[in-house]
């Protein structure tokens, strides 16, 4: 992930003012109704999607989020198919077909020590590429990205990743590039999605500041109702405040939580080095707190419920 | 590294008996000069290289030969360009301009849960990647490959290291695959290495299995007389034994050690699960007994020089 993700997603304060302040029946802006009722459950549930994010970056990662998943604490997850570790998870993935998988469509390459490429040839990608072949390490305010390159980067990935026998439940997006860069690059991700019958991860918390995704969004689509993710504004000491804050204050709703599960050891340490955000000390935090038994105890008091992808796709998506 | 290396190179015992063997005063086949005397020392002299192969694969062989580097327990070492941590060992090499860093051109992906695809375009090299984009696990037998995307993919390897600004003293082959698989590849590669004016890692104990090496080679390019790499006929308790007995016999000669040292730790043990050759344990032994005081000593002992590419390459490449 990166700092300009702050660019689009309020800070920790906000974050926290922002799960106070929800209505308690909130409307699916892209379907005109409300997601919890469609899903069939009473209009007071609050159900949450507990979401591991970059699997396949590093083995560290994998291995925390295969770990949290069989312990229950994750319930859904990602997988970065350009990265090296893929290969690693796609054949758990295809060994646990019941478990609740993505793709985390993968445009940057992020990292200093550490970096991975395109799926797809890179002569027919070369705007999303730098001069040594890897994805850019993050995208400039003003940085020309053909959509077209994107897309057909967009189904590489999917296509090696079917091939290697994983079956995604969902797409979302790493460092949400296709989300916030513009309609074109959002509109080549939800083709994509729409040509392989996959939901994407939308919430209608980003609608405000990118009207071009409900413009684009039609009734068949899923909208969550919001997202609650970590960000640097959070010191560490403040870690289990912050997620213990936004579970006692959150409404009715279905809200994703984007959480970045790993293991803070040499791997993970020397792969994220150059910056401390999203890096090892963060995803053992992240790992930490949703594997405990507080974690446990706090959706059972609260009577919070979990759902995945692949229940939200088979109860919402038209038939 | 691979089993199939066995078809080439000796056993344990074959290795051993080899050494014990050795002419004293061999003559270059290539140039038909002893290449102790062309180096400038007395006819008796023992020469020899430690070098550190796969640099750039993970960070455990990465971490591992960076201090066996700075350690002075080994001189010399290659990198391979497409792995996903060669950013982090380009980065060491371009700060640290006077190792003596070679490129170690790779084609194949060798392992099962963490891999890597070519450096050029892969439509470009369809004949060295699998139906996933990667390269080969391993070659079989009769595998087609194309010497023309081999040359390829050798020049985009080469120019990305540039690029990144390593300044390789010399080449060789992961997994001896453009030694070993016949003329065309081993042309390719000699074609690419004359061209940037950079050694190639070729020994005459070869000539015999590979008539066609000497047949390429001209009187300017270096031959190493031998060298002594362990093989998986030793078992982990004779690691020692091994390279000591290889120490002590050595004779005057110019001997290239080619080692893989690693860290035994969760990084490496994933990555090279599938098997234990050249896997975690391997290369924590081959560190641990090359950063030994008792490797020091026997070099003193046998009055045996060490002697890097860079060293090579100078005093005896043609002006």
């Amino acid at each position: 992930m990166s700092v300009s993700r702050r660019v689009m997603f309020s800070s920790f304060k906000l974050n926290v003012l922002l799960l106070g302040l929800l209505l308690p029946a909130s409307t699916v802006a892209a379907s005109g109704q409300n997601l919890v009722e469609r899903l069939g459950y009473t209009p007071g549930t609050k159900l949450i999607i507990v979401h591991a994010d970059d699997l396949g970056e590093t083995h560290a990662v994998n291995a925390a989020a295969i770990k949290a998943l069989e312990s229950g604490a994750v319930n859904s997850a990602s997988l970065m198919v350009p990265c090296p570790w893929f290969p690693e998870i796609a054949d758990y993935a295809k060994s646990h077909p019941d478990a609740d998988f993505g793709l985390h469509l993968t445009l940057t390459s992020e990292r200093v020590y550490y970096r991975w490429g395109p799926v797809a040839p890179m002569d027919k990608v070369p705007s999303i590429v730098d001069e040594n072949g890897y994805f850019f390490h993050d995208w400039e305010q003003n940085q020309h990205v053909d959509a077209k390159e994107v897309e057909i980067e967009l189904r590489a990935q999917i296509k090696r990743a079917l091939a290697m026998g994983v079956r995604p439940t969902h797409l979302d997006s790493h460092q949400y590039r296709l989300i916030m860069t513009g309609k074109d690059l959002f509109d080549a991700m939800l083709r994509v999605a729409h040509e392989y019958k996959l939901p994407v991860f939308v919430t209608r918390d980003w609608f405000a500041d990118h009207p071009y995704l409900q413009q684009s969004l039609g009734p068949g689509d899923i909208v969550l109702d919001h997202t609650v993710t970590i960000e640097p504004e959070v010191p560490a000491e403040k870690w289990r405040e912050f997620y213990l804050t936004a579970l006692k204050n959150l409404q009715p709703s279905v809200t994703e939580f984007v959480i970045h599960p790993g293991f803070d050891n040499e791997e993970l340490r020397a792969a994220t080095r150059e910056r401390s955000t999203w890096g090892a000390a963060w995803r053992q935090r992240d790992y930490d707190f949703f594997v405990s038994a507080e974690f446990r105890r706090i959706l059972a008091q609260q009577n919070i419920k979990l759902i995945t992808w692949r229940e939200l796709a088979g109860a919402v998506a038209p038939k």
